[in-house]
């Protein structure tokens, strides 16, 4: 059983933070009272119960209750024990360095196995591929290893950007990050604009949003995927 | 000993690869005849052939031959008898776990120390200092560690971009990213845009070209700083 929302970004331009998936999270935690949030990605370098406040306040508004993973003494148990669990953005590197070194990654595989409410936005998002290496993180700490959750049977790239119209920077755009990612590993690349997410409902995978997402396979031209496609058979 | 040129990047808008150094190189590699080329950074996933085939074009033009190190059995002699090296662009995961994997990290700091030239552009510049952990590259693939040369004493940020004015895309801006690597990190790390370049000569390193460069420390507001500004003493 799985139950989760991939959303590419917490925030999109011109509202408040996770104001647009509002509606969806009432309907996705109807059953949560209390929302366990993973503040480990740490955005701007921010502390965690910082962090934790600004989701207990998004949350609030419809009627959840938020705490913060990093106040349990014992962060597996919390995660064996969540009714909910919410993943915020920040950096990736960082998030899967502290899921590692809490022994929270493969306990919170095993929970969003069972079926529990599961929110990732952009880092929270990237750690439910098959690996973190298409985030567009910096890294700035060095995490033992790339793998993570295999949620999906592919990578996600969060914040995915179209290349920028008469840009005179030489620095790589999105796709060709994504193409050299393709030329070490086989597995398929979703690009998920921001406003955009994934519903996993046990082994459906259903493109929301208004927008179209892009997707990457190796050797293969990229493709514009149209909202409410089914994804389930991408690998 | 040290003689390095660090270059943001190999292209600037507009010209041909390495076209705007071009003058810097015949100074630099004036006692070279032959430059070792290092390109396992392999930008786009092109092969190394094609990528070496490419720098051989640009460095005919100041008369220098070029062979590429993935031509040679024993990389780390090739690298010890080196007249003059070159490391080019491309991902620095990438470049990074290739330079561990053929035992040469080491072995390049050393020659580096005896003062044969070298030349770094992007990827190849990133390695220069301390870390690789303000590099822009995706973790396309998991190195061995993020430890780097170590030629200048702080972190690289090659091809330095400032915010977008009015953008609403919601991805961090490079300042942002930097931001958060102090937040774990102690040493300065230097934005250097597109067209910057440092001079290392045994223990001065001179700011390049007609741009400023800005620099972030850790807890403090960063600075722009102007072209021949002398960086020796910044750690």
């Amino acid at each position: 059983m799985k139950n989760l929302i991939i959303a590419s970004t917490s925030t999109v331009y011109g509202l408040g933070y996770l104001e647009y998936l509002l509606p969806t999270l009432q309907e996705h935690f109807k059953n949560t009272d209390t929302v366990i949030f993973i503040p480990y990605a740490r955005p701007g370098g921010i502390s965690h119960d910082e962090y934790t406040n600004k989701v207990a306040g998004a949350f609030e508004k419809i009627g959840k209750k938020v705490v913060g993973l990093h106040t349990f003494e014992n962060p597996v148990q919390a995660i064996n024990n969540a009714q909910g669990i919410f993943t915020g953005g920040g950096n990736t590197f960082l998030l899967v360095k502290q899921l590692y070194k809490k022994g929270v990654m493969s306990v919170l595989k095993n929970a969003l196995l069972t079926g529990i409410p599961y929110l990732g936005c952009s880092a929270g998002s990237n750690i439910t591929g098959l690996t973190m290496e298409t985030t567009n993180d910096m890294p700035i700490v060095y995490p033992p290893s790339f793998q993570t959750l295999g949620m999906v049977p592919f990578n996600i790239n969060p914040h995915y950007l179209d290349p920028v119209e008469g840009s005179t920077h030489m620095g790589e755009t999105r796709e060709t990050r994504i193409n050299e990612f393709h030329a070490f590993n086989t597995q398929p690349v979703l690009g998920l604009r921001e406003g955009s997410w994934l519903e996993v409902r046990n082994e459906k995978i259903t493109l929301k949003g208004s927008l179209t997402a892009r997707l990457f396979r190796k050797n293969q031209t990229p493709i514009e995927l149209n909202p409410e496609t089914d994804l389930s058979d991408l690998a």
